[in-house]
């Protein structure tokens, strides 16, 4: 799945107007946009008894599908989605979310109980990945998460931002 | 609805991890994850007889959000939605989609015919905008949509993404 401000560029030329959708607004724009479609695209699939995986670590690669793909200027992969019949031979138990005292506020954010709270969704998720169907794991969420984020995740971003168009200062 | 690397960051912190959320990527990760949690509630909403409006204009009034929210640093407004009962007494017909053939494309990106496509579902949306039901409008889907991007939509948000934390340069 890929983001597109191309198409409405081309069709613009057609009436004399030029589009330029080369901000960070119009990026987070169609980066929202794509989440919205997706999960359309998840639940449509589940819906007629298939199953999805949706493949994040396409971004790391903007620059390879770009050539692979011949994708134009202002059109950037988002993600990628794998669509097929899950094994249904091993029982999945969903995996727990983080609590609402945790992801939901009213009024006004409020981070008094927050550490509280995902420390003991930490502890959850140790025993679920302790116990869990298929990959176990001993590491709890804190540890995996924040771990994910200690540096940045995809240092070749802003140049695949900028190979596709979208200028990053405006 | 906001982004939060807050709440991981205060997480990792109590196991000596220090989380940097400021890339790009994870901003537009956040934006994406965003789109899919937005279209489960809209759909959740819809499932028990409510109907949902998004509010994507919130985005221009981050830094005033933020202050009345009370949003600490990597937190970040993506989208209001407001949730009720929608009026029954106009009939809606469902706005018409771009078609799949300007959409969907198999092995590599294909313009061939992406701007004859475009000015079809153009002709559909004068008709479409000039016979519904409640607000009427003479412009066509390329008129309207090229024109909102001839410039930049939000020129405050750099300013407002560097407000929250986010550092754009990685």
């Amino acid at each position: 799945m890929c983001l597109d401000y191309y198409r409405i560029k081309s069709a613009g030329a057609t009436h004399n107007i030029e589009v330029k959708p080369e901000s960070l607004d119009a990026l987070v724009t169609g980066f929202f946009d794509g989440g919205l479609a997706l999960q359309n695209m998840m639940i449509a699939a589940q819906s007629v008894g298939l199953s999805t995986v949706t493949i994040g670590a396409i971004r790391a690669f903007s620059d390879e599908i770009r050539t692979e793909l011949n994708l134009p200027e202002h059109v950037l992969p988002l993600v990628g989605l794998v669509v097929g019949y899950a094994n249904t031979e091993v029982s999945v138990t969903p995996k727990p979310r983080l609590p609402q005292s945790a992801t939901v506020f009213f009024e006004q954010y409020d981070d008094t109980n927050i550490v509280a709270d995902v420390q003991s969704y930490d502890e959850e998720i140790l025993g679920y990945n302790a116990t869990r169907e298929g990959q176990k794991s001993t590491a709890g969420w804190i540890e995996k998460t924040a771990g994910f984020y200690t540096k940045n995740v995809n240092p070749k971003f802003v140049n695949q931002l900028k190979n596709a168009g979208f200028k990053l200062e405006e």
